[in-house]
């Protein structure tokens, strides 16, 4: 391994972090400007709902067609980082096509996935041609996965944490802290300056920390824990089930998506169609409820469950803050820290990734209520279990 | 190990917890009173600097009669909770009373050393006494460091995840957060219960992150680290020459003590000994030089190479703030950040724990400017490469 001293080696990956960084900067402010024009077409026109199984079979097809190992998605991702394996660029492309395609035809699916296959496509290509090491590969991969978050979500810190944790459970990578911190405020930067925006909810109100509050912190970190639980088991066992389903592979995906066609066309479901960005405003109004938490979380998991391209974090964004608001009014609270917990708390146990999630508070509330985050986020965190969104991660620490 | 669901185990844990961090906060609430009585004493007596070779020759007899293995310091609490070795309860005893000895003769010490070692030797207590196994031990005794941190600074979010980082380089002990966090906020509330209080520092401008400011948080970022690297140096070297003496072991603490006096006693030193607590506030008000830095380092490396007991981490906030404020002045800034920066930024990268120093500035700035923590702590804990405060930490993920 290098040593710290090492300057020139050290120069010239940070060289490529940029390169990496500013390409995925402006992969990103590609894909969000591709999502909200989609976005803005589908919700004018819900006869696009018709398309979810052209979409579905197509995507199915492609990925079984071309894909080749791509179909691991995310980890795929996690893999090359841990084995120096190359990506092949068509990741990118497939993924990239795909997603959008995803939320033209009003898929419940989010963006994060997209990003970090599209962030460590182009790390893995940038490292194939520069002809990097495998520890070099290592640290480019993950901070393509920074770049890739942090520009997504425009979040620089919570993107430079999400490099150094999503690839493990219960480990920090702090070697690569400096490339991650670089990759993610650079990729967020570059799609700022594109034009990317991203939208603020603010917290109103924070109780002083006392048992009343901390016994119900802890008992809603328990049902965070428990929805992540339950929406990483929902997604894996209908994954499970399309695997041992004998016949022909466009069977089950053709039943999938016909089945949401019919939810999002003649139900109420289709308010929980593609992202659904208006639930987190909605839920620090207090204006969400039960229904919200269990229609975006089925939709979803169906969705994603049966070979849809897309992310899992802003639905999980979504369902968190839907439960933690909804939680907090009926305890007679201010919704707007509940629903704020509820919203990390449900994404960071899903993915592993708690101290990222503390760095997501930072970014996206400024600081407010850290005592209360950093409380939920562990708590949540214990409770998933092992077994969260991405199934490559290595458990380096059990949790017990 | 323990699985997730095996609830009696970790609820016995977790009351041993709970009776360790309400033994620690009572005796955090008692050093710190102690701390405040003689500095208070001193103050209006400089006469009680002619003690000083009293306090240390009879330290450093105390430690070679009877302190064994106590010698060894914050070492001692790391090899405990890695090997599950036991701590004799005149670990607790000694420290606690040369600590508040050094402070009555003035020397330039901090507290955190002595609330880790009282801490480590009550978690191996109840430990020996509960007959933990070597994994529980270890936990316990974690838990005991956070909550000695977080009691003993009023900082609970750092205590926690000083708890779960001290022990290593590079590595975050996930496993035991939650006993981290019931430790450190438990140990605090007991000791601000019995009526310890805390200074508190604010930050009153924030510039936007700009290529300028970046690049000067850059800069500052080098040079904290090189402070914190020539602190350790510093310390090792006159701990090093001492080792080598071949004479009677009296004889170097009694010239360092007598050379600490004569400076005390007849020069400007005299404004660094004890705990120096009027640094942070001047360097927040931009009334520091490079002088406040120098002196404090050396006087606090002579004070504690020569073998008196104390902590390391109050003066490196004072010689980090000192150093930030007057970087800040220098260039024309408000002096608040800079001061802050440099404040956590020295003690983080010379203890060799970043996660801690950014949950730090959450505890003590209450989460502004967090940006400028996250880059300027990594950013210094590289630049000091792997030899800290405490030589018996773990290297888990060298610096590259």
């Amino acid at each position: 391994r290098r040593d710290l001293h090492n300057f020139r080696d050290s120069g010239r990956l940070l060289c490529l972090v940029l390169i990496v960084s500013v390409l995925m900067g402006v992969a990103a402010w590609a894909f969000l400007s591709s999502l909200s024009f989609v976005t803005h077409v589908r919700e004018g026109q819900p006869a696009l709902f018709l398309l979810l199984p052209v979409v579905g079979v197509l995507t199915v097809w492609l990925y079984r067609t071309y894909g080749g190992r791509a179909t691991k998605g995310n980890n795929l991702v996690i893999e090359s980082a841990g084995t120096g394996l190359l990506i092949k660029a068509r990741m990118a492309i497939l993924t990239f096509t795909c997603s959008v395609a995803t939320h033209l035809a009003g898929g419940s699916a989010g963006r994060e996935g997209t990003a970090v296959q599209i962030g460590g496509t182009i790390a893995s290509n940038v490292s194939g041609l520069a002809k990097l090491k495998t520890y070099d590969h290592r640290d480019l991969v993950l901070a393509g996965i920074s770049a890739a978050f942090g520009a997504v979500f425009g979040t620089p810190l919570a993107g430079a944490f999400f490099g150094m944790e999503m690839c493990f459970v219960g480990k920090l990578e702090y070697g690569v802290a400096l490339y991650c911190l670089v990759a993610s405020f650079t990729g967020d930067a570059v799609a700022r300056f594109l034009g990317a925006h991203h939208g603020v909810n603010l917290i109103t109100a924070v109780p002083a920390l006392s048992i009343k509050t901390l016994g119900l912190s802890l008992v809603a970190a328990i049902i965070f824990g428990w929805i992540a639980r339950l929406f990483t088991a929902l997604i894996r066992t209908i994954k499970q089930l399309y695997a041992r389903w004998a016949g022909h592979y466009i069977v089950p995906i053709l039943a999938g998506s016909i089945v949401l066609t019919l939810l999002f066309l003649f139900t109420g479901a289709r308010h929980y169609a593609g992202l659904s960005e208006w639930m987190v405003p909605a839920a620090f109004a207090g204006k969400t409820s039960l229904i919200d938490v269990a229609s975006k979380l089925i939709l979803t998991c169906l969705t994603l469950g049966t070979g849809f391209q897309g992310g899992e974090v802003t639905p999980l964004f979504g369902i968190g803050a839907a439960l933690g608001g909804w939680l907090g009014t009926l305890v007679g609270l201010d919704p707007t820290l509940p629903a704020a917990l509820g919203m990390l708390a449900v994404f960071g146990s899903a993915l592993n990734v708690p101290v990222t999630t503390i760095m997501l508070a930072i970014d996206l509330f400024g600081g407010v209520g850290m005592h209360y985050f950093v409380i939920v986020v562990f708590v949540s965190y214990f409770i998933t279990g092992h077994h969260g969104v991405y199934t490559a991660q290595r458990i380096m620490s059990p949790k017990r």
